[in-house]
């Protein structure tokens, strides 16, 4: 029960990617911390991910915008393409930036960050599709499974998700 | 790495639970330990999940059958309805359990121990359509998230699957 008593909010939307969200899910559960799935504003509560894996929400973005979380997870799939149109989503990831939480992210997660404004002048890593986009929101892009700057994890694909959460679990063991 | 150096095998076929298969997967990557996806003889290398996620073994039943691992998995879904008629998949499990290695089984991968005939006076749980065929080969039941008998864990359902990492992990240590 490494992580007992640490909040850890996971971002959710339609078409996730189905691991990226339970790998996390179940591995910050396994680990003992309080886990709060976050749908975006005005819909949920049960979502589907790409392969039709259903998980259901605790809360939306709207109702915890303002809660500062020890961590955020950001999945990848089409959601992103979705929660990047919700402010309070994109709030909660702009209030967990300047806040300096462990932010992780994978795949297409990267364009709810260019969405928050928060990419200037951070390294990451995403799925390769999306890799202009993070450039053009001004971050720079190095392909490995796991690349840190700080506050920010970022990984690429769902076979990434050990490196990440292996890495995510000792920094939020340490903080 | 808490896991290096430990040899694990998961035990495969089409209809795997998705998550069932992959959290124990990509958990015991991340733990370091070198884990080998196992085939139903004269099949793969290419499974399909219930829910279409696809997963390519390393290698199938009959040509590691006389090796020895550290931990076997079994996941459910409707996998095991097919692995249990393949005597290599009954032979691994067998020799695994005279071994006292660690048997993790979930959801209907109880019918697998059914079928290798190791369940006379075990302790365990499953998903609750099977109730009555892990009680027909011998063994008690208990509605729990993980069961611990011995070298055998159990548990009901995807859900289950933080409690029986955590414990699997745990044990793979210490041994």
């Amino acid at each position: 029960m490494q992580l007992k008593g640490k909040k850890i909010a996971i971002l959710l939307d339609d078409l996730f990617q189905d691991l990226e969200v339970y790998y996390p899910y179940l591995r910050f559960l396994e680990a003992g911390a309080d886990v709060l799935l976050v749908g975006k504003t005005g819909t949920g509560p049960t979502y589907k991910g790409k392969y039709g894996l259903s998980i259901t929400a605790h809360t939306t973005a709207d109702k915890v915008k303002d809660q500062s979380f020890d961590a955020i997870f950001i999945p990848g799939g089409w959601a992103p393409d979705k929660m990047r149109l919700d402010r309070n989503i994109l709030e909660i990831v702009r209030k967990a930036m300047a806040e300096n939480r462990l932010v992780m992210v994978i795949c297409h997660g990267g364009w709810v960050l260019a969405s928050a404004g928060v990419l200037k002048g951070r390294h990451m890593t995403c799925y390769e599709a999306i890799i202009d986009d993070v450039k053009n929101a001004g971050a720079t892009f190095e392909d490995a499974e796991l690349v840190e700057d700080g506050n920010l994890l970022s990984s690429r694909k769902p076979m990434d998700l050990p490196a990440l959460l292996r890495r995510a679990v000792e920094r939020l063991s340490d903080a």
